[in-house]
């Protein structure tokens, strides 16, 4: 299987465009969209996504992760084995949450060993990454497509501690409005077992176990589907509510 | 075939992790996105929706259904045979309209008999309806999956009739801007044949045969392609037009 | 292959009753989706998308596409060979820019022919062209579709000459907020190898290699993963920056 993950959206016809190629060139291999929503050029947001689904996956399956704010630059193209699995996108951290050091085997993908001919400088997705995804999913060795490396970039963390609270990025706003941090439940459990937020117009403290114990439009902190601490409101967009988005901070105390 | 519908939308990774179960438990089984943009929550639309398509489907489709507002609380998790299919979801109301009792039959999906361990509280279309789904798809009956039940929760009515109207709520605002309501045609031909809608800036009457009977950007009532009462307007947005959402009333009178 | 493209969007049921009728149709013929997101009714728009892919997809490919905003007019429904595709949709232009006369091949779809009963008047997506596509991508030949027609209705052209400059419609604004025209390289070459760009409130001159040539937020011109000029600004949008909406007008002129 070939997963794909991307910032490219549904509106246009990148997404098609690659899978087109996986077609040509992967004709038998299926293709599983795993998220196309991620904000664009959000590294973080898209790290979190591949971190949160690996476990869905079987062994070999093929990643295809293109979320490329730098794309045309010197950032390097990768390919990886880790977890099990392979992985083929940009070396921008995207991978980085989730790479323990002793289990990376990783090559920078070499476009003459690709066989890929004048490759566009703003759609690697199509023209690099979407090829070398193919020839891992047809059987190819990593050592095939590219040169081994040994670092590869690091991420930005999505939630660091302070003296005295946990500071957390919102990684993601879904459909529903739910504000998705990427702070494990373990860790709360350490640092804040009762957590409270302050927020502008209100303190949300404790977590809940189910959206059904606030009242309708309430919000209320849980721990979520991915594991990690999450704020919503029942029945009604915490986004909104709140008015927070992706990227800005929540403060975490105990309570 | 499994026959996907949601209100997932298309910017989160849920669609993706519930295919991916899928993927897992039933390898060799076509899954069908039919729709994954309900509104969220609306269990009225989503029944639409299966409503309308539900002729679309071979014998034995497995269709999986997650719109599923009471999620974590004590709704219970259905599957069902009817019309010669399967169908997975939650028990709120949003099989009612096209379930008649004589030809029902139905479980409560039992966590233990499907073997999920540890489901989440807020997941249940990743944790517990693919697993059925899957199961079902792949040969499983119905009483492998959990407990007979009888009675299944209701749906509200997408039309009523007052003394001298029809009030039917806009189930569906699609990419176009059409309204979209539930009230078939034959309801129509029998109350209001020359049906007339007043809105706050203009008065609809007669039903057209194509958009191209009336000026561009005129409004216009007609039977859509699912077979009940529309409202658009030609190459522009009836929804802007009008200034109506889904769930809005509209009051149908006998011209 | 069937290759399906449309301006449907990802929130409504018509992708799926589509796809619903080409697996009952075609069960093994795989579905690709190149686009639904073209802006509504713009055939222009969508002409592009299919010129720019039209190398990606191997011969005898069947390329649906359901741009239709003519549906229940008199236009007429088409299937065509050309580029050793298949193609099917409506004579609205939507073929017109990659259609030489000599290499065409073409019947106006026949209901009869087709065996359609009762086709709706507003979704001939569902009702005439994903059955044409699917008898197509079993082997059917034009000629059991329809009556064979010479000439198919233009489309307008995406940029005009002027004395002194080249008037290029925005046909696409993507997910990142770039503008795409459908000026090709060698157009620019010739007319303008120093394009120049005057906006509200900043000229842009010349073409850029890169995003990364630019400041954060800054404008660029260049040519895009289709070979036409676009208008991006790098890690945010273009379209905010300069205010600008698909079917918009830029001039360029030779620096």
């Amino acid at each position: 299987v070939i997963v794909f993950t991307s910032d490219f959206g549904s509106r246009d016809w990148y997404v098609g465009a690659v899978k087109a190629v996986l077609a040509e060139r992967a004709p038998r291999v299926p293709v599983l969209d795993l998220c196309h929503g991620v904000p664009p050029g959000a590294i973080g947001s898209a790290a979190f996504v591949l971190t949160v689904n690996l476990g869905l996956f079987p062994p070999d399956t093929v990643q295809l992760v293109v979320v490329d704010p730098g794309v045309g630059s010197t950032r390097r193209a990768l390919a990886l084995r880790a977890h099990g699995q392979f992985w083929v996108g940009p070396d921008n951290g995207v991978f980085a949450p989730f790479l323990a050091e002793k289990d990376l085997s990783a090559v920078e993908l070499d476009v003459e060993k690709l066989a890929v001919e004048n490759p566009s400088s703003t759609f690697h997705g199509r023209d690099i990454f979407a090829v070398a995804a193919a020839r891992l999913a047809t059987g190819d060795k990593l050592s095939a497509l590219g040169n081994p490396i040994q670092e590869l970039k690091g991420g930005e963390p999505w939630w660091r501690r302070t003296p005295d609270a946990i500071l957390a990025r919102v990684l993601w706003v879904d459909t529903f409005g739910n504000l998705i941090t990427g702070v494990p439940s373990e860790v709360l459990r350490e640092f804040a077992p009762t957590p409270q937020v302050r927020l502008a117009n209100r303190t949300l403290t404790g977590l809940r176990d189910s959206f059904h114990e606030v009242a309708r439009g309430e919000c209320l902190l849980y721990i979520g589907s991915s594991g990690t601490l999450e704020l919503a409101a029942r029945d009604a967009s915490a986004a909104e509510a709140v008015g927070i988005q992706v990227g800005a901070e929540i403060e975490i105390r105990s309570a």
